[in-house]
């Protein structure tokens, strides 16, 4: 930016910086700030340089996000935890109960069994999937990759569909009696599961919630009582690949990557660029230069250096197309 | 002993001790060593005063005991841990796969599933299940000591049936992917539960482990890898409330207390019990004299004193009546 103040004298728009440092937990405080200053942050466009290349050299643009409600639900039997030789047999057992929870949110099929769960998604439109086809996405590099023979998940849609356009429920921990070296038997008071589901537009995460929570207090046994709470939430976002917004990028990532842009999806939820554009009405354009070995949130995560360097100057081409109109 | 050898200048009877200080942790050396000493061991009958009266002065003869075989299933996923926004839809979640296979092992009724689980099971008879019948045991009370209002189990058996002579299968524990506060979106590359399943006669542990592991098994979901390892098993007991051992047993607490013991089964395991029986041939009386308010294995667990002494004379006056003959 100051670079191109100096060397042009002047920018050839306005900019306004927007410092989010709370992404990894799900931007709780973040949103309502937004919402707050809606005024000041006024804006034709929003630019989030957080993302990835498709492959080494084939940068690419984001037209869609999923969305996200993350729960805690707890399972509660009897009121102290019990011996399983007395009382085995003749007593809740919340481990179990949640287990039978956890097997009835999903059909046969995989599909998820929330009752009009499904309503609201838009499936991709043919040039985005047709653009899909040209990615060069093998399943079988994914599946080694993976160290797995096959993708658990829902029936009738390919591996990139379904991390993409297809809303999703996801178990990622549970809790609940002894789980130590060894045998214990206690029957425990109680247990508790994270579930997330992530969402495609044009699912709203506060009905999917409440939606989620009937559904699990249905599927609760007899004999037990269970608590669904909110951990977390953000809406999905999904962009036409012909705003003018994402020409402009793509063009300025041609330029100096030389090649053309993919347009690509995300499985993945940034809150706050959903908030941009139904708060503030300021089309997020999702700009990445990480490459897809960079071990993102794992042990030696890295950047590609050159990415570094022609990152700038595209963010700089990309504001110079801008201001030319 | 000391006392009523000194009292009467001999013993009736000839008497070995046998002391036990692993039946918490399922007597994993004790086994082998009965094996080995079976000869140096011989005896009768033997005598465990490791249980309790059925209420405050109401003693009890235990007739039988629950066995068991206490497992731990392993489900893996991927190779690693990945990121649900990622791959969220479109890869193995060892969680759900582990709550799928619990869900599986029972059916609708809370019948276990493993083939041919029950076919070896031998009803209590009449005389048993009539001496149950008046030991003036109330769902009700027993549902309010619990907090709950059903207890979950077995349909088509009464509480004391299904905690007694019913074969069981109970889940302890379950470790897997994050389960701190807060939100993590990861999809764990394992899970692992503790499962056990309490056995009566004539069920064997080692059958039990085998058709449980194929059943596990043919249970897992596609995508997924499955391990079960034994962390212990006990054979279950039975004995006739006929046997000589038990009336003389039986004649000792009537004279000592003045009431005559209720004949009761205990739903928990004690593994040397049964391996007294099988090796030996030594039928064993477990003749306790805990009260059900002792608070055993909890906080503040006590024991009536009254009952101490008075014990100590039951076991005299057993002895003398087993020396009568």
């Amino acid at each position: 930016m100051e670079s191109l103040l100096k060397a042009a004298g002047r920018l050839p728009l306005n900019v306004k910086f927007f410092i989010e440092g709370e992404e990894e937990i799900g931007s709780p405080r973040m949103i309502p700030f937004i919402k707050k200053h809606r005024q000041q942050l006024r804006a034709d466009l929003s630019l989030i340089c957080d993302g990835s290349f498709f492959a080494p050299e084939r940068p690419a643009l984001v037209t869609a996000l999923r969305g996200m409600v993350y729960t805690e639900v707890e399972v509660h039997g009897a009121d102290r935890d019990l011996h399983s030789g007395i009382f085995g047999g003749a007593a809740p057992n919340p481990l179990e109960g949640l287990a039978r929870i956890i097997a009835g949110l999903k059909d046969r099929k995989s599909r998820v069994t929330i009752p009009r769960y499904y309503a609201p998604v838009q499936p991709p439109g043919e040039a985005e999937r047709s653009s899909w086809n040209q990615l060069g996405f093998r399943d079988e590099a994914y599946l080694e990759d993976l160290g797995v023979e096959v993708a658990p998940g829902e029936e009738g849609y390919s591996i990139l569909e379904r991390r993409w356009a297809r809303p999703t429920l996801e178990i990622h921990g549970i809790a609940g009696g002894y789980t130590g070296p060894g045998a214990k038997t206690v029957i425990p008071a109680r247990a508790t599961a994270k579930i997330s589901m992530r969402l495609v537009t044009d699912q709203r995460p506060q009905a999917v919630l409440r939606a989620f929570t009937r559904k699990v207090q249905r599927l609760t046994p007899p004999g037990f009582r269970v608590e669904v709470r909110q951990l977390g939430s953000g809406a999905p976002l999904a962009l036409s690949p012909d705003a003018p917004a994402l020409r402009h990028a793509a063009r300025a990532l041609q330029e100096v990557f030389g090649r053309p842009p993919v347009f690509m999806r995300e499985g993945g939820t940034v809150p706050v660029a959903a908030e941009f554009m139904n708060v503030l009405q300021a089309p997020p354009v999702l700009m990445g230069f990480g490459l897809p070995d960079d071990n993102l949130h794992s042990p030696n995560e890295k950047f590609h250096l050159p990415n570094f360097y022609r990152g700038i100057e595209t963010v700089i081409r990309f504001m110079e197309l801008l201001g030319e109109g």
